[in-house]
Order: structure tokens, then sequence, then C-alpha cells
């Protein structure tokens, strides 16, 4: 199953698209796509286009978005709202369901603790898809995303490889 | 002008459609959609669809959407947030740059006092727009932002009709 992962944001957009066949995981792309535009209205444009356009390119079969934390500056949460609800949109729009999961849960499946940071992201992203480069952190979180999808929303699970500090 | 006035809501979005020609506005349609469906994703699909629709039918030539209140419920900014970036991607998709107003400023210009409540909000509406018959608050507040916009979007200030309490 190809499963596509995105790490919603509205200035910096992450996406990640893995293979899951069996016990294998593999890489298949990933990215961050950026929006552009002199207002709000074009640049959520900008992020449904380019989005829309990796899943014409790839035809993922499956997608998951992290669910966002919600913080106390009501400002940035709803500009990340606004952002999420693009990532959202543009699977539903193929046909795919959407899955959600908390961005700890993320962690504590692909890096094995809860409070990982972006740097532990990266680093067993890199080694549950080898031969994988992200883009950044934000399509490393993407990757992340997907991982977790295939473990929790397939119908068999990868096995992940573990690593102790 | 014909001006598509949006209030966004996950759950329900209002829509109205007025002409503004010169100084004279008048109502052309407006109604709440409902979003539909088993997840998130599906619903956000639901508003779009739908919304889309609206955009196809009247084909208004701006929009304006109202800018959220930012509160202390993180969740619910969220929700919104998400409806919002459907409510200013749709016209953006149409070409239409989307305003955007305080909801303080929609009933000080709408109104008279930044503070009006519900009720005050469908009274001026009814009086600005004669022969309308919003199809609920939530009708009733976008048809109000649509006012707004004719009053400070557009080239020519349509005159509101003054109502002393």
């Amino acid at each position: 199953m190809r499963i596509l992962g995105i790490d919603p944001g509205l200035r910096t957009l992450g996406w990640g698209i893995i293979d899951s066949e069996g016990s294998r995981l593999s890489h298949v792309a990933n990215g961050q796509i950026r929006s552009e535009g002199p207002d709000l209205g074009a640049r959520l444009l900008s992020l449904y286009d380019q989005l829309r356009q990796v899943l014409l390119q790839y035809a993922p079969e499956a997608a998951a978005v992290e669910q966002t934390f919600v913080n106390k500056d009501g400002a940035g949460t709803l500009k990340l709202g606004q952002a999420r609800g693009i990532a959202m949109l543009v699977p539903a729009q193929a046909g795919l369901t959407v899955g959600e999961y908390a961005p700890n849960r993320v962690k504590k499946t692909v890096v094995g603790v809860g409070h990982a940071d972006k740097g532990q992201v990266m680093h067993m992203v890199r080694l549950q898809l080898p031969g994988c480069e992200p883009a950044g952190p934000d399509a490393a979180d993407a990757l992340a995303i997907a991982i977790c999808h295939a473990f929790y929303g397939g119908a068999a699970r990868p096995e992940l490889r573990e690593v102790r500090a």
C-alpha cells in the first residue's frame, strides 16, 4: 500500500510517500511545499495546487495527517487550522480516507519515545527508510506520519527497526 | 458588482450573495451549508463541493470572509480554521481576491455598533436588502459580510439605510 503522510503548515507543508508491503517499508518520495501569494486565499490555493500535484504524480492509496498541537497562541492555531483544512481536503478529494495521529504517537512509533526532537525523528526516518534523504524537518515529520499510518492504519504491521540509544 | 460573503464554520457555513451597483444594494441569494461525512476529511470535502456549487451557480466577482474570533478554546479555533481554509480556498480558486473583515467591523458597518447581537444583524440585513429572507443566523452574518465588502472593498460606496434605535 502506498501511503502519503502530511505535516501541515501555512508557510511550509511537509509531505512524504512510502510503500508498505507486508512487513517491509520503502521510501518513494518526499518534499516541502512553500505557500506563495499576496494574500491568505492565494497562499492556501498555492498549497492546494502543489499538494494535488503530489497526489496526481504518486497516486497514494492512503493518507495520514498530523493531529495538530493546540497551543495558547490562538492566531497560530487558526493559521495552522487553515493549512490543515487544505491538507485534509486534497486526499479526501482523491477518494482517500485520511488518518490522523497525535504528534507524540507518531514519535513514539518511529523513535520509541513521545518527546523526541526533530533530529531524532530525522535520524530514525532515515533508518526505517534506507536510502531516504528528507528534504527538511517537515518532510521528515511527514514521512514519520506515513510510517505511523503503515503501522496502525494498515492490515499488516511492518517490522520497525529497533535502535537502543 | 456581485459579492459573495461567507461566515465560515465546520458544522454550518453561511453564505450570502448581493449585487452592489453604484449606491444600491440588492439581495441575490443566501443559504447555510451543512457539512456531512464520517470523518473530518469527508466533512471538509462536503463544504468544498457545496461552496463550489454556489460559486458556479451565482458567479460572484468578489468575495469576503469573516476574520475569525480567536478564543481560548484551542480545539474550537482549530476546527474553525479548517473550515475557514476551505472558505478562503474556493473563491481564490475561482480567481477572486478574498477580503477579510473582523466581526465587530462587520457589525459596526451594518448595525452601527460593534457589539450587536445576532437578532440585530438579522434585522438590519433585512432592512438593507429589501425582500431578503436569510436562511438562518449564519446566512444573515454572511450577507452582512457581503454588505461590509460592498462598503469597504468596492469603488463606489453604497448608501446604507440608517436606523436610530
